[in-house]
């Protein structure tokens, strides 16, 4: 039988960069640049583990039986107290729903502001699993244009006089794929526009600890005197990315309706989880941990950035992020990327296309993204050599 | 800033069966028919923390770090493996997907198959979590009417021919909230209408394993010659509900469509709860375990039905169940339902008014949903007597 699939669904594709993770495992020695995860040594795995046996012995009811589906009220709470006194976020008329890691969020927020073929702003360039979510549910990304600071406010506002996009969808601090960490004065332009436009802004802020170099930015959710920023946290990036504990954070009446529809989703995330997580929290310096994994991952970075400015300076533009995990790198108009790709996998190094993050069909730009939190610093320097090899072969 | 919700959510509504949680905790002690969890001596609460404890000790990474959209292979090839030996499923062009507790399959069925306003045909009362996810999602329920086996062929043809309904939702075997459990020989004129109309059955089993009397009945997915049943399987009332695990398995195409939302909706269900139940499968005896928690519901079935025949056969009707964890009682016409739920209430009793369950609107039903799972044997002695109570007041 021949399945007739949604409209909505029915041109779903794989994902471009799981592609270089299949081909890769065939190729011995293959280094990884195509990733978004965190170094296995960044984990915590016995902390968690002493987490885990500590909520199954003290109270193994709460997380074996069903709970709420707007996540355990007391790791809520934690995570509330945090937001408004150490991040001093706003706290009348918000509230906050635990979701199965922030990639959930990214699918809720189109389900309960979209009717099939309604309009999201976001990034011409910005996270897969983003666009694949709005996707998946009927909404079009509307990319719009950036510079060096992020997404254009003119530009922003051009597209929201047409009326089209329900929200804006914004990764402010290390933005995937670009590693832009857009300045606070840039981002009040953008809330103006917001304001203007009754657009609610979607901040996601996955890697906004992982800091390398420079000043902290304000969050949007910081200046959110209307009420019109939903926040999206996570613990993916500092804690365990296979837990799938993250947060929404924003006005009240629009958790409501997301924890409504959570409930018809999959009833609830699941507890243990969610309490491995705030025990985590309560009896480890978790700031601590955020500094020994910052002190981690700023090696990675420098013998990338180090890497890339030896081997590769001369053959491309590299957008040197101040924090998160990622590197942009940007060829001339000319250079064919299918070809450096296919080139850079047959010398054993996975990249990522900015095809895969390109908002506005057709446009598939010319660069790349590299990873760097993921391969070991030996790896960075060997893969850096080989991408400046295979530009050296493409770039003249 | 007023919010615009989109169609599909904006008459979202809460759970008619979470409120009377919410009104009963205020009630000291309060008894609670309206539950649908398994009762906390059925959850192998050491044992998952034994499992817990093993998966983090011997491969932490495998569990903290991302994993595959589809579930963790070899948890994966453990149930097939059972699917198809123990049950005798076909296997040839099936797949399976590992998905968060079964509730997510409901949710991701409506969103492959149906657009805006397509309709799905169910039981004209069915499972609440059901309708919400195709409420939730766009899509209608098609309410069948029923007799004491269950969805009557006759209508359900008479429906597809109409063409509006996208696939067939059922839960054969101690249907959720009637009880009952379709024949086999029902279950084979279903299977003729769906392969006649080109229609999926989505066959979700979460209570299958739990018969207290009768004999077992055939699973659609065992006839299905044509490959047209996807299977929905839950480890939420065997195990823990908390862990979140389910599966579906059934078509490769589907299954295939359904991981590439997967992926986008919430990129993988957690590892942590997959390799515990798997461990569990694999280091403890699973039959002996059901064996020893049908025993346990057992008990509190008999107290349920002989209560209920001893306070109330004379008021009312009683659908009696092979298994599962719900009994039907359904009152004469005249009697109001409202007022007997209140009244129930008032005396500390929860009970599931049929009106949550209506897959039609405008059409409550004169019934009520009581669960035997949970509460105590001496709850249910109490209960059933205080219903027997409440009934003598309205029934004549």
């Amino acid at each position: 039988m021949e399945i007739a699939f949604s409209e909505r669904t029915k041109n779903s594709i794989p994902s471009l960069i799981r592609e270089v993770g299949i081909r890769g495992a065939k190729i011995p020695g293959f280094i990884s640049f195509a990733l978004g995860n965190p170094c296995s040594e960044a984990i915590p795995a016995e902390a968690i583990r002493h987490m885990a046996d500590k909520v199954l012995s003290e109270n193994p009811m709460k997380v074996l039986q069903y709970g709420a589906a707007k996540g355990n009220p007391e790791f809520s709470a934690q995570i509330v107290e945090k937001l408004t006194t150490e991040m001093e976020f706003p706290e009348e008329d918000n509230d906050i729903l635990i979701v199965s890691g922030s990639q959930q969020g990214l699918d809720m927020m189109p389900r309960i502001l979209c009717n099939d073929g309604d309009g999201v702003y976001v990034d011409e360039f910005v996270f897969t699993g983003a666009l694949n979510a709005m996707k998946n549910m009927g909404a079009v990304p509307i990319g719009i244009p950036m510079d060096q600071d992020g997404m254009i406010p003119e530009e922003l506002e051009k597209a929201a006089q047409t009326g089209n996009g329900k929200y804006i969808y914004l990764i402010p601090n290390f933005h995937n794929p670009t590693g832009i960490t857009m300045p606070t004065e840039r981002r009040k332009k953008i809330y103006e526009i917001a304001k203007r436009y009754n657009l609610i802004i979607y901040e996601d802020n996955p890697y906004g600890r992982l800091r390398y170099r420079g000043e902290e930015q304000e969050c949007f959710k910081h200046m959110d005197t209307e009420n019109i920023v939903l926040y999206a946290g996570s613990f993916s990036k500092t804690l365990s990315a296979g837990l799938r504990v993250g947060f929404l954070y924003g006005p009240k009446a629009l958790i409501q309706k997301l924890t409504a529809v959570k409930g018809s989703m999959d009833a609830q995330s699941p507890m243990l989880n969610q309490l491995i997580v705030s025990d985590f929290l309560k009896e480890y310096d978790y700031k601590e941990h955020i500094a020994a994994i910052t002190r981690l991952y700023q090696k990675k970075y420098d013998t990338m950035i180090h890497g890339l400015q030896k081997y590769c300076a001369d053959k491309c533009e590299i957008t040197i992020p101040d924090g998160g995990m990622f590197v942009w790198i940007t060829l001339p108009e000319n250079v064919d990327c299918d070809a450096v790709y296919e080139e850079a996998m047959k010398r054993g190094l996975g990249i990522v296309r900015s095809l895969a993050f390109a908002a506005n069909p057709g446009k598939p730009g010319k660069s790349f993204r590299l990873n760097f939190s993921y391969p070991s610093v030996e790896e960075i320097q060997k893969g850096t050599k080989i991408f400046g090899e295979v530009l050296e072969e493409f770039v003249s």
